[in-house]
C-alpha cells in the first residue's frame, strides 16, 4: 500500500474504519470546538488582554494544523474514485463545498501578511467561523434536520412569505394608527416593522409599545395571530420529521394484507 | 386571431403559456414588490427628503402602468368564457374581488385631483397596500395557507373565542387583585386586558408587570396557561396542513399495486 | 298546551325549535355580551364618570331581565323529564351548575340592599362575571375545547407538575447563583420563581434579568428548555383534538377489510 | 411473618397493597411537599425572621423522620428479592439512585455538626432539594415524560446542537454588526450570545436591543427562525408522546374482533 493511501485512510475513518483514524477524528473535533470557543472568548476584552499571547499562539497552531490537513487532503483525495484524476479531480475537490470551507477557514490568517485594508480584514475574520462547518463532516446526525428543512423548503418558504405579507400589512396599518401618538417611536413603516416582528414572533422586547387604545387593540389581535403563526411551521416540520423517522419503519410495514407483497 | 385575443394572452400566461407573457408577469411581480418597498420607504423622512422626486415619479409611473393594465384587462376579459358578455361580463369582472383590488389600488392617486379633505386622503393612501394583493394572482403557493385556514376556520374561531373568554376572566380578576397596588398601571379592566394579552401570548413587553405576591402568582398561572394556548391552534393547523398535503398522496396509495384491491 | 309549557318552549329553542325562541336566544346572547362589555367599561374612570347613569340603569335592566328569566326557568323546569317533580326537581335544578350560575350572577345586585360590609360587596361584584358563563348554554362549539382538555386532563396535570418541578429546581439554583450579585432583585426563592416562570414560558418581562456570567448561562439553558416545554402540551392537545375530530370519520372507516364488519 | 417483613410492607404499599401503608405513603408525600415549601419560604427574610424557630424545628422533625425512614429501608430492603443478600444487597441499595437521593437529602443537616467551612455548607444545603426527587418514587405519572424524553434523547440532542450552532453564528455576526454601534451592550460574542438566546427562544427581556437598521433586520430574521425552532422539538416530542400513548391501544386494536385476523 502506497504512503499516500495510508495517509488517506488516516484522514477518512468512515472509509478505512481504522482505530488510529478515529483518534485523529476526535482530535479534529476537539480542535474545532476549541477554535470556536477561542473565536468567541477573544472578543471578551478581559480575557483577550490577559491571554492575548495564548490566543495568538493557539490561532497559529490551529492554522498550521488545518493547513497541513488541507494540503494532505488535496494530495490524497485522488485515492477517492470520484476525484481520481490528478489534475481535474483535485481541482474539483478544491472547488467542492467541503474544499472551499477548508480553504476559506484558514484564508483570513494568510491575508494578514498581504498589504490590504484593515477594515476588510475584520470581515474576512468572520470566515474563521467556517471552521464550525468543518465539524459537519463528522456529525451525520445534524443531517436529519438539514434534510427535513430541505425536504419542506417550499412550504417553509410559503410560510415565510405569508409572515412577510402579514408584517407589511401590520406595519403599515400600525404606522398610521400609532404614528401620530408616538411620532418619535413609530417614526416610519420600516421602524414599525421592527415592532411588528417583535410582536408577531412574541419576542416582545418592550422598546416599542403602543399607547393608544386602538393601537393596543390592534397589537392584541396581532399577538393572537402570532400564536397561530407558530402553528404553521410546527405543523410542516412535525410532519416532515415524522415522515423521515417513520420512512424506514413504514417501508417494513407497507405490505399488502391480501397478497403479502411489498407495496 | 384578433388583436384583443393577443393582448389577452399576453396578460394571462397561465392560459396562453406564452414566453413573452411570462416575462410580462415577472415584470408585474417586480413592479409590485418595488411599489410595496416604495410605500414603506417613503415614510422614512431621511429617504423621502432626499429622494422625494424619485418616489413621486415612481408613483406616477406605477399608476400609469397599473391603469393601462386595468383598462386592458377590462377590454380583453370578454375573451374569457365566464365574462363573455360585453356589458354584463365586464361589469361582473369590475365588481369581482380581483377587479376591485385593481381599481382601489390606483384610486388614491386619482383622488388627489379631486377637491376633497386631505385627512380622508391619508386613509385612502392605505388602499395603495392593495397592490400587494395583486401579487396573490401570481403566487398560487400562498393559497395552501389560505385554504387550510378557511378549511379550519370554525375550529380556529372557537379557539379565538376561548382565548377571548380567558382574557375577560383574567383581566377582571387581575384588575381587582393588582389594581389597588398599582392604580396608575392596572387602572381599569380594559387596561388590564392589554397586560393579559401580552402575558397569555407570551409577548411580555414589560410595560405592565404585577408587583404583589398574589398578582405574580396569578400571572404565573396565566403564563403557563398561555403555553397550553399555543397547543390548540398548533394542533388544529397541523392536522389541517397534513390533511391537505396527504390528501392527494393518500388517494393514490390506498390501493395495493399488486392485486389492485383497496387497503 | 298549558301556558307553562309554552313559556318553557320559548326558553328552550334547542328543545322546541320555535323561531320566536331563537329570537329570544339571540336577545339573551346580545344582552350577556353587552353585560360583559359594561362590567369592563365601567372600570374605566373616563367612561364611568360620563355615563354613570347609563351603566347603573343598564345594570338594573339586566338584573330585572335575568331575574325574570331565572324565575321563569324554575317555574317551567318541571316540563323537563329530569326535573319533573315540583319540589325535588326544582330544588335539584336550583343546585345544578346552570342554576347556581344564574343565581350567583344576579345575587351581587340584591346584596346591595343588605346591611353588609362594603369590602365584601366588591368581591361579590366579581360574581357578575358569571353572566359570561350563561353564554356557554348557547355556544356548543366551546365544548370541543373543554372536552379535549377534560379528556387529556391527567396528561396535562403531569405536564403542569413537571413544569412545577422544573420551576422549583430552577428558582432554587438561580437564587444561590444570582442572589449574591443582585440581592435586591433575586431576593428569595419565591421571588426568583417569578423570574423562572417568565423565562420558562418565554414571556420575558425584563423586570428581573441575570447579570452574572453563570446566571446568564443558566438562564440560556432554561430558556431553551422552555422551548421544549411548549412541545409537551402541544403534543398532548394536538393528539386530543385530532382524536376528537377524527372519531366520527374513523368510526365510518373502521371496517375490517376481510369480513366487512364494523370493528 | 417476621417483624422486618411487616415494616417492609408498611413502607411499600405498591408491593403489599395495605391500607395503612397507603396512609404512610400520603404522609410522606405531604411531608415532602411541606419540606419543598419550607426550603423556599425560609429564603424570604420576612417569613424567616418571624417563623425562624418554626422553620428550624420543622427541619429537625423532617430530618429525624427521613433518617428513620432511611434506616428502616436499609434494614428491611433484604425482603426484596433483588437486594436479598444482607451485606452486598444493602450496599447495592445504598449506592442505587433511590438510596443516594435518600442519603444526600438528609446529609446537609448532619454536616452542620462537622467543623467544615460555612461556604461549603451553603452548597450542601442545595442537596435538600433532592427531597423533591423522593416524591418521584410515589408519582409514576411523571415517568411518561421522562420515558418520552429518554426515548427521543438523540433527536433532542441534535436539536440542541443545531440551536447551539445557530447561536454561535448569530452571536458572531451580530457582534460585528451591532458591536460598533453599541460597544457597551454588545461588548463581546459571549455577551451577544445572551441576546441571541433571548431572541431565538422569543423570551425577549429587552435588556439588549439592536438599534442599527442592519442589526434590526438580522434580529427580525433570527426571531422568525426562532418561530421555526419551536417546531422541531414540538414535532419530536409530539411524535414521542403519541407513540407512547398509542402503543398499548394500537396493539389491542390491530386485530379484527370478528374474524380475529391482524389488520
Amino acid at each position: 500500500m502506497s504512503f499516500r493511501k495510508r495517509v488517506f485512510e488516516q484522514l477518512e475513518p468512515a472509509v478505512s474504519g481504522l482505530r488510529s483514524a478515529r483518534i485523529i477524528e476526535y482530535f479534529f473535533i476537539g480542535l474545532i470546538i476549541c477554535n470556536i470557543a477561542a473565536i468567541q472568548l477573544e472578543t471578551v476584552p478581559r480575557f483577550y488582554e490577559r491571554y492575548q499571547r495564548f490566543f495568538d499562539n493557539f490561532e497559529i497552531f490551529s492554522v498550521v494544523i488545518f493547513s497541513i490537513e488541507y494540503v494532505l487532503r488535496i494530495w490524497t483525495i485522488t485515492e477517492m474514485l470520484r476525484y481520481k484524476n490528478p489534475m481535474k479531480g483535485r481541482f474539483r475537490y478544491i472547488m467542492s463545498r467541503s474544499g472551499l470551507i477548508d480553504l476559506f477557514s484558514i484564508l483570513p490568517f494568510y491575508l494578514n501578511f498581504l498589504p490590504i485594508d484593515l477594515r476588510w480584514l475584520r470581515i474576512f475574520r468572520l470566515f474563521r467561523l467556517l471552521r464550525m462547518l468543518k465539524i459537519a463532516r463528522y456529525l451525520s446526525a445534524l443531517n436529519l434536520i438539514f434534510a427535513v428543512i430541505k425536504d419542506r423548503r417550499e412550504q417553509l418558504m410559503v410560510v415565510i412569505m405569508f409572515i412577510f405579507f402579514l408584517l407589511v400589512i401590520i406595519a403599515t396599518v400600525m404606522f398610521y394608527v400609532e404614528g401620530p401618538a408616538q411620532p418619535e417611536v413609530f417614526s416610519s413603516i420600516p421602524a414599525t416593522m421592527w415592532w411588528g416582528i417583535a410582536t408577531l414572533t412574541t419576542v416582545g422586547y418592550g422598546d416599542m409599545v403602543p399607547i393608544t387604545a386602538l393601537g393596543k387593540f390592534l397589537a392584541g389581535i396581532i399577538a393572537i395571530i402570532g400564536v397561530g403563526m407558530y402553528a404553521l411551521p410546527a405543523g410542516i416540520l412535525s410532519a416532515g420529521i415524522s415522515d423521515h423517522l417513520n420512512s424506514h419503519r413504514t417501508n417494513k410495514e407497507k405490505r399488502c394484507p391480501h397478497c403479502g407483497k411489498d407495496l
